[in-house]
């Protein structure tokens, strides 16, 4: 914590003087970017980035504190205030703004030095800082996290569960600044959507302070006031205004988005006592390259311990071998250099969390019925030397935090999302828990690897691999209970000695005919089908359907009759996929077809839904004994 | 509203009693379900049902109240309830309860006498009452909105958002009943995340009344209070106590959501003093047949004037074209049968709804930076014979409300979601503006129709289209001024005499080697390459990917080299959909390729982007050259 004494400040209000200007010129030779709010919360920037424990000579510091920017758009300023504190170099910033070329793109992006999170959507930030926060109490390093906010997305449910998790998790070492220049793009934020940020907080067991956001002391005294609180997590409410220190600029929300013209750029650098270099600036970025810039690497190695395989020869859910293998896991790296811990959303007796809620309960963290707050906080511990896996119902671990997900993906975090009850096999509790996009949803956040394995000996050996690299992974699995899957001589196919490996396609049958190919839940009765039809029908595991094995499909499916099956939405699942892959490949099978789910289905037993739905091992022999004829 | 005097509230407990009955029994029959919350949310269910103004020979009177039940796994509750009531035949209820051939699913389903609202996700039914409470003030009709939820889901961000909203436009018509059982499937609900709910309420300006929730006296009163109060939207905080009614069962959490030994179930029957007749409703369920259960009728007849055409001839947005369209439609039916309202997000200038704003400021709803509960709030007022535009970023109206478009197909709702800033053509936003899903995410809600029109004159006809039929439709756009597509001649593809037929194929140009399959916004790029390579290259526009025009397909497609390109995520786009469709269909071709987005892109004018990855009519024609080869 760094004094802001007079001859600091003055040399503060000097900095935002010259940022000012950097804002402006780089939005003008970007020729888009958000000034307004750049402006009005460039003091809040000034102040964190100076207060804060950060060095520009190690950025990547583990007991640095971290630093949030969740109102990412207002990029303009965080770059100028990074540039002028010698975190980046400034002329790049400026010239390169928003270029294919510059790592400083539109939004905050994380790998720039100083910035520990990329934002862009609203809202999701304070969750991130949570996640922050809670990392440092997991990993016993004492640091600080700020988390700077716009008003506007005050009114952002996500903020709210946020809070609540700050506060039941006593994380003290949160200070909020929220810019309230009460602008967003519609008018006055108490106008579009009237948000009693304060009485908020407040709720929600926050305290909260108030300082005009332009008055260094202030914000100085605010923050210090904030750190040394060590019981409350604070909000600091700074009062500012849009377009702050060019005249003309001032009040006008039409700035929110929109950069000058040259006559204005002119104008206000003069009025600013800024040397007018735009042209220097200018002819930078002329000499770009069109091309993309490297994504800086922030993925750390994972030092875990390996655990023992567990092999099933009962019937048992995959639930339960996920349980069983993350307890291990997580019990044999307590002291690990990377500790592995459980993210639960009120559902650990139904996802099977509660083996380690009950055996590792300082490894277990229950967050609420609050499934986007939790993805976020997740994914930001996982950035931190954490392995993490959340664990969900389909339908809240895929569908309700596909954005918060995709967000993660661009963070390139290293989180383990491992969704139960998916597909039909759900039953009785319907429509609505019905989780049916567990491959095609991931497949849209461009950066998670869905793995859908096939029993509880798969299970087991998936959920170790994934612990052990890093990345993003979903592991989705159905709710039943199920025989292993076996050989023809009924030997376990998934033994004490198979080996998960990651792309590979399990050939479980062998048929010169008609091949199946299928994961997950439905790969049992795919196999009771297919042994009706001994050495006509093919069966092929395929639980990694992101990355196909062209070598078997070749074998599999050049010149014979392809049904796909799966407990999947029909549009987009598995058969689209290797559909694609097979036609992009010249792969051309003589027939494809595919069952899957075409519509939201009732409620009933999984056993009755698989029948109804096509799915039962009776259905799908149907369709084999058509195909085959 | 209805009195509860002495001879109601007797009348109450005595159906009360028989109530718990049937929780118990319909579980036991179906093994599984939520017997729990159900007894705790009991005398609220009696409470509202009887309190408000619906009536069971008139389910569906337009003035009736409208009810939500949020918590909808409480159904049992519910269904007796509305069996006890008349509006639904107990028996019917008891045995079919969770059977495929039952309409009485795991969750409450909308079309069921007294059922507004399907739910099952936590969180998002407040924000369906404050649909319904907003068009009682659109429609002029004088009805209140009653919405029951549990206490774990005031956790949900969600909740907070609706909130606001309610208070925004004064919809003081919704009254909120909470069953603060205090119990979820963790534990205690202020253990696993403590949530002030008074406070929060409070804070959004919302009247707090508390109340034993067992107490009929109590309920009425607080009801009768809230009804009266023509200010402020009400919660009522009802205390209750988990499985309420039978000794064994109460304050014990694990019967959240487990059914009752046959054994137990005697006991419950005994000590509620009720015939045990179980064995009757066994042996009815055992003659139901394996069959699903025919939906109910929910949808409507839309009564709109039709309007001309727009014409453009000049380089515009499409943003703009729907805009204006859609203005011609909200002015042209400002006193139809069907009034067509637009519900912004913070966005108006960006997407284009400031058109509505400024000329018809009546059909105009601000919900702010809330993207979660706008789309359930559009959903639930497009079922109320409004037909209502929701307008947003991709990425918002897309991504961030996946979850909640996916309810909304589940309620079979009438929205027409009008997504702008998709892909690439965003340009210097950067990755977390790019929406790159806007085919492959809504194809996983199972009831959503998508359309990407190819320019601006197509997003004319679309827009007109979609706003007379009933039916959720998502039409997607970029964010770039383009020109108008013509034909070889120079004439306007999409003339004044074109009209917009769902799912036709629009042949562009003609080709005999490759054919081209793209839509959106670089269909214009398309063409441009293909014009390189007269008669050799034919460009099919597929506006409508979820239903292909098989003939079409075949003809161009079968034995020729296809080329799609698309600004869209790569792995589950248009060209996933049409690969499955021709394998699936046998029309084989001799190639197959993709032009498609791999990876989150960087920032940069869209055109820099276009050349970057592979989407500039350069690149594609660079392709098109080897392809010709």
């Amino acid at each position: 914590m760094k004094n802001f004494d007079k001859q600091t400040i003055s040399h503060l209000k000097q900095l935002a003087r010259l940022c000012r200007g950097d804002i402006l010129k780089m939005t003008y030779v970007a020729n888009s970017g958000h000034p307004g709010g750049s402006m009005s919360s460039l003091e809040i920037f000034l102040s964190v980035y100076s207060f804060a424990n950060i060095d520009p000579k190690n950025p990547n510091d583990p007991l640095r504190d971290r630093i949030v920017i969740s109102h990412g758009h207002t990029s303009p300023g965080v770059y100028a205030v990074l540039g002028r504190l010698g975190f980046v170099n400034i002329d790049e910033v400026i010239a390169g703004f928003r270029h294919p070329s510059s790592i400083f793109e539109g939004h905050v992006t994380r790998g720039i030095p100083g910035i520990d999170w990329s934002t862009g959507n609203l809202g999701q930030g304070l969750s991130a800082g949570v996640g922050f926060a809670l990392a440092s109490k997991i990993k016993g390093l004492d640091y600080h996290v700020y988390v700077l906010m716009s008003d506007a997305e005050q009114a952002k449910g996500q903020v709210a569960e946020a809070r609540r998790v700050a506060r039941k998790f006593g994380l003290s070492n949160i200070t909020v600044v929220i810019d309230y220049n009460d602008a967003q793009i519609s008018g006055r934020a108490r106008d579009v959507m009237p948000v009693n940020i304060r009485a908020n907080y407040e709720a929600d067991g926050w305290r909260v302070l108030e300082v005009d956001g332009h008055d260094f002391e202030q914000l100085f005294n605010a923050l210090k006031e904030a750190y040394e609180d060590k019981v409350h997590p604070v909000a600091i409410i700074a009062h500012t205004v849009i377009g702050k220190g060019v005249s003309f600029m001032e009040n006008d929300v039409s700035f929110h988005g929109k950069p000058l013209s040259r006559e204005q750029l002119d104008k206000a650098l003069a009025e600013l006592g800024l040397e007018n270099d735009i042209d220097k600036y200018i002819q930078m970025r002329k000499e770009l390259p069109l091309a993309k810039h490297k994504q800086p690497k922030t993925d750390y190695s994972i030092k875990i311990k390996a655990t023992p395989f567990r092999t099933y020869k009962d019937k048992i859910d995959n639930r339960t071998a996920f349980g069983k293998a993350l307890l291990d896991i997580v019990k044999a790296n307590l002291d690990s250099e990377t500790p592995v811990v459980a993210i639960d959303c009120d559902l650990a007796s139904s996802v099977k969390l509660d083996e380690v809620q009950k055996h590792a309960p300082e490894r277990f963290f229950q967050l609420g019925v609050q499934e986007h707050n939790a993805a976020t906080v997740a994914g930001a511990l996982s950035c931190e030397g954490i392995v993490t896996f959340f664990a969900d119902f389909g339908v809240f671990g895929v569908s309700e935090t596909y954005n918060q997900h995709r967000l993660n993906a661009i963070n390139n975090t290293n989180l383990k999302v491992v969704v139960t009850h998916c597909g039909l096999n759900v039953g009785e509790d319907g429509k609505t828990h019905h989780g049916l996009d567990y491959i095609s949803a991931p497949a849209n956040w461009l950066g998670y690897k869905v793995i859908v394995p096939a029993d509880p000996n798969q299970t087991d050996r998936v959920i170790r691999y994934i612990a052990g690299v890093y990345g993003n992974f979903l592991v989705a699995m159905g709710r039943a209970k199920m025989s292993p899957i076996t050989r023809e001589d009924g030997s376990l196919f998934f033994d004490e000695n198979y080996v998960f490996e990651y792309g590979k396609i399990d050939v479980i049958r062998d048929g010169d005919t008609v091949t199946i190919i299928t994961c997950g839940s439905v790969v049992e009765n795919a196999i009771k089908a297919a042994d009706q039809f001994k050495g006509k029908v093919a069966v092929l595991n395929v639980s990694c359907p992101f990355d196909l094995d062209k070598e078997t499909l070749k074998k599999y499916c050049s010149g014979r009759k392809v049904l796909v099956v799966e407990d999947h939405a029909a549009p987009l699942g598995l058969a689209a996929i290797v559909s694609k892959f097979l036609l992009t490949n010249g792969i051309i099978p003589t027939q494809f077809e595919q069952i899957a789910v075409e519509e939201h289905a009732v409620s009933g037993p999984y056993e009755a839904l698989y029948e109804l739905y096509n799915l039962s091992s009776n259905k799908i022999a149907e369709r084999l004994e058509m195909m085959l004829k």
